[in-house]
C-alpha cells in the first residue's frame, strides 16, 4: 500500500520548519479552484538565508544542491500550513527550479535535490513537470528560488 | 464597505494608459477557465521603453521600484481592456516580477512596488503569491517585466 | 474552413522528432483539469543538445530563433505523445521563452520563431501570452528553453 505523504513525512524523520512569513507585499499560498500556487520559496530558516552567493562562484553545485532540498521544506512547510495536511495534494504540477549562476553548473543534479524530496514524500505517481533554468541574482542573495503549482484532492 | 477595484481606481486619481499591443506573435491576455493569465508586462508607454538600463548598473533600486509601478498600470490596463472591468477580478493569483539585475539589489523593494499597487486597486484579501528573481536581460532593454495570473468572479 | 493541428502538421510537410524524455526526477507533462503543463522543452534531440552557447556570444540572434523553433518542435512532439493528437489543444495558453543572453540581443525575434511555429499548427485564433527574458544559463548550456501551457478541449 502507498504511504501517504504525511506519514512519509514521518517515516522519513523529517521534521518541517516553521512556515516562512512574506518578505513582502504578497501572500505564501493562493488556492485557486483545485490548484495551490506557492510563492517563491528560498533555502532560508525564517527570514535568515542558510545559503549565501552563486552556484559557480561562491557555490558548488553540491551547495547548490542542498540549498535546493532547504528550500523544498520550505515549501512543504508553507504548503502544510495553508492545508492543514499534506494528505490534501493530489499531485505536484510544476516545480521551478532557478540558480544564480555563475558560467555553466550542473543545473539537473542541483533541482534533483528539490525533485526528489517531492517524489519521496508525494510518491513516484505524483512528480511534476519541470522547469530550471540559471538566474542573475536571486532575492536575499540565496542561490537558488523554487516555484511550485500543487493540485488538491476534492474535498 | 470594501471599494471595488474600478472605484478605487477613480479615488486613487490613477488614469491607466492605452493597452499596450503585442511586440510578436502572441496576445495580452488568455482566458482559460476563471484564470486570466497575461502576457509579460514591460515599463513602456505602448512600444516606447520608459525605463531602460539594469538595476546596480545603469539605474538603482528606487529607479527600478518606479518601472515596476509603471509596468503594473499596463498590467492594469492589459486586463481592463480584456474583462471590460477590474471588478470581475475576484482574486491576483500570481505575480512574477523579473529584474534585469548587476549584482545583489533590493529584489523586495521593486517587487512590492508592483505589489502594492495592485493590493491599493484589488484590496488586501486579494492579494497574490509571488516569484521574484534577477534576469539576464529583458526585452527592449527595459529593467523590469511582470507576469500576472489573476481569478475572475464567476459571470 | 480551419485546418484542425494534426492536419496542419502534415500540410506543413513537419515530422516531430521522437519525445523527449526527462533529465531528472520529473516527468515531461501533467495534466490538471483541462490544462496541460509542460517540462521545459530545449533545442535538443533526444538528450543531445542542437545548440550550445549564450545568444549574444557565441550565438547570434539567428542562430537563437532556430534553436527556439528546435526547441518548439519538442514541444509538440511531447504534446502529441501525452495526448495522442494535438487536435485536443482547444488553445495555447502561455509561451515562455528564456534565453540565454550575453548583453542585449532581439528577444523578440528568438521568440517569434517559437510562437510563429505554434500558430501555423493551431491557428491565429489559438495563440498565447507570452512571458521572454534573458537568462543567466539553461540546462545542458543549450541557448533556449520553452514553457507551455496547453488548455484541452473537452473530451
Amino acid at each position: 500500500m502507498v504511504k501517504r505523504a504525511e506519514e512519509m513525512l514521518v517515516s522519513a524523520g523529517i521534521k518541517l520548519p516553521a512556515a516562512v512569513t512574506p518578505f513582502g507585499a504578497y501572500v505564501p499560498a493562493v488556492q485557486t479552484g483545485s490548484l495551490l500556487f506557492l510563492s517563491g520559496m528560498l533555502p532560508t530558516v525564517g527570514h535568515e538565508p542558510k545559503f549565501l552567493g552563486r552556484v559557480g562562484k561562491e557555490l558548488n553545485a553540491d551547495e547548490g544542491a542542498k540549498a535546493a532540498y532547504a528550500a523544498a521544506l520550505n515549501v512543504l512547510a508553507v504548503a502544510k500550513q495553508h492545508l492543514g495536511s499534506l494528505d490534501k495534494v493530489s499531485r505536484v504540477v510544476k516545480l521551478g527550479v532557478y540558480i544564480a549562476t555563475v558560467g555553466d553548473v550542473d543545473q539537473v543534479k542541483i533541482a534533483d535535490a528539490a525533485s526528489e524530496l517531492l517524489r519521496e514524500i508525494f510518491g513516484e505517481d505524483k512528480i511534476s513537470v519541470r522547469l530550471v533554468f540559471g538566474v542573475a541574482s536571486l532575492p536575499l542573495g540565496v542561490p537558488v528560488e523554487l516555484e511550485v503549482i500543487f493540485e488538491l484532492a476534492d474535498q
